[in-house]
């Protein structure tokens, strides 16, 4: 009967594999019975929202527009934001986090005759898109674990590929790259954009944007001028604080705007967490004073760890990849009875790695403290 | 340049018309400079979220689990929603919003060789998914303008439609009919869930259940048990106040919920309305008496309307559609003028109609002084 019933269903669907996203806490109190658990395992900014969005939320309980269906053109957020960047409205696409913008690229631009471009160790969301839209991936080989950015895009082989591929429509693009928290130079990255042809799009995935060293960031704003398929995104999941509330955005031209707003859902950002952006993005103080914590921080956790004898590859973002030399699952598994919830990335062929969000200064010392205990066991 | 851009844009995107959602209050301020509108235009519950809903939402403000990503399980929830209905957790899946099942639906089971089926005059996100996945709709005449249920679903239609179109992989029902109102018995529901072959998977979209009479309604949760390619799907949009958050969920087969959850954007509800919903779930008095305000006033309302002159579809839902016997759009341009915002269905091919969300007493005073004034004009 149920062969059946999903006799219709989407080959690519059936074969799929949902994302598998960081253990919550109540998930580990509820296997575990662990009380008092940390959680550094989704990349959440650990200060979370500021004290200005907690009490915009709370004034906004009161009042009766949560009666109604949220602004679905968002128009609000859109002027911050088109403000912001110096950009016009109509080329500014909200989601319900940059996950929403994935699949909405994903929606538009793949399909069963098309291919998908990406890296090796790349965000997962890239993959399970083409997949469910039963589209071919191209995964390029990322560079050697030696490499000054270890395991991050070689975009040299990007360039490789899409001549090699002529079905491809999409190319993503993460910087920095989630897992690996790796890097490219922005002379790269144009030097790229200037090779692809304009019917292929290219996403350029900033969800860590903010954690970025000034100085190797690079010009989006311009280039977006210059290539009409640039798609770039950020969002306010990770520098903003606002991971519970889900909203990302892109930046693009016109045409492409368009076509995302013709398969956004209507209502896909309800009207707290368009209200919570709006406040967030005003609050710029909040996010330097997250991404100051955020670089001394991984800075003291990177030496730590080195310190231990551990691998830890270079980060740009607000987690770190740290290499065990051997299969990571037993340091997870003990970290988990420790009450320290991090991140397995074995799904992104780095089996003996495990990724940690980084934290306040008491929850790193936990995950230290804990991590010195699994490992002396 | 822009041409190239969109090169390899599906087609059936390419060509779509987004959803027109009813106009915010604020963009009528800024349009027409009118202050103190109220807007009766996308069936909200007016008496918005309940009191014990607010509340929650302002202690979790405080809270550092909103620093998190939500519970992509929707744990908590899932199990409240499992008692309601005595369902397996494992047959639910939540939807930021409705909107967002039918999406997924779409997305798993509609594509270039696949077509849907609903009836004219029904929901147009049925017709928007259809159209995104490129897939080809069938489209059900309805039952004529002097049938007991007007302009409603005309089931033998469905079941011949069906015989006649070999590719149908979906089929949409919905009862309460949104923009007319009309209802399906029971056993002619049943006796269609008969005539469907397992394959075809059909779509019971309840947005409007808790609006009915009870005597109207059908046995839906005991057709999930006899009927595994039927999904049902509520939202907490409507009877629970819960517009402005987006939440809905649907019950089908294990199988079915299986592949919908592997689609489903991995944080789709945020961590505020994952809250919202459990609380109103458990409020089911405050239902109660939204139900019972819009019952009454749904009846006062008809018969002024009536007493106008005017033709009002006999409506289950929490709105009214008014017929003007010509173009509807002047007394939706007055009533804008006067502040007052509904509905034009026009593109539910309702051109002579508008549809009036059932307010508070004193809304719908104003909207009959606002009509009675446009009409007089």
């Amino acid at each position: 009967m149920t062969d059946q019933t999903l006799k219709n269903a989407a080959s690519g669907v059936l074969s799929l594999e949902a994302y598998s996203p960081g253990m919550p806490i109540e998930e580990l109190q509820r296997r575990l019975g662990v009380s008092n658990a940390i959680k550094l395992a989704s990349n959440e900014n650990p200060l979370g929202p500021s004290a200005k969005v907690r009490a915009a939320l709370a004034a906004s309980v009161a009042q009766d527009n949560l009666a109604l269906y949220p602004d679905g053109s968002g128009h609000r957020l859109k002027k911050k934001i088109a403000a912001l960047h110096d950009i016009a409205l109509d080329r500014i696409t909200l989601g319900n986090g940059s996950n929403d913008i994935i699949e909405l690229l994903g929606r538009v631009f793949l399909g069963p005759d098309r291919a998908a471009l990406y890296s090796a160790h790349a965000f997962a969301v890239y993959e399970i898109i083409t997949q469910a839209q039963c589209a071919r991936a191209v995964v390029v080989p990322a560079r050697s674990a030696s490499d000054a950015q270890p395991y991050g895009h070689d975009l040299a082989g990007f360039a490789q590929a899409l001549q090699a591929n002529a079905d491809v429509a999409l190319v993503f693009i993460a910087n920095p790259n989630n897992p690996t928290g790796t890097v490219l130079a922005p002379q790269d990255i144009e030097a790229f954009l200037k090779k692809v042809p304009p019917q292929v799009i290219v996403a350029l995935d900033e969800a860590y944007y903010e954690y970025m060293d000034p100085a190797l960031r690079g010009d989006t704003r311009a280039w977006l001028d210059r290539y009409p398929n640039l798609i770039v995104f950020r969002t306010f999941s990770k520098a903003y604080g606002l991971a519970g509330l889900r909203v990302g955005y892109s930046l693009s031209s016109v045409a492409l705007a368009d076509v995302l707003n013709r398969v956004r859902q209507p209502f896909n950002n309800n009207s707290m967490a368009l209200l919570a952006a709006e406040v967030a993005l005003d609050d710029q103080d909040y996010v330097q004073r997250s991404v100051e914590l955020n670089t001394r921080e991984r800075a003291r956790l990177s030496e730590a760890l080195r310190g231990m004898g551990l691998t830890v590859l270079p980060s740009q973002a607000n987690f770190l990849a740290i290499g065990f030399g051997r299969d990571a699952k037993p340091v997870h598994q003990g970290l988990l009875e420790q009450g320290v919830i991090v991140r397995p990335i074995a799904s992104y062929q780095l089996p003996h790695y495990l990724r940690v969000s980084i934290g306040t200064e008491a929850e790193n010392d936990r995950f230290l403290a804990a991590l010195r205990k699994v490992l002396a066991a």
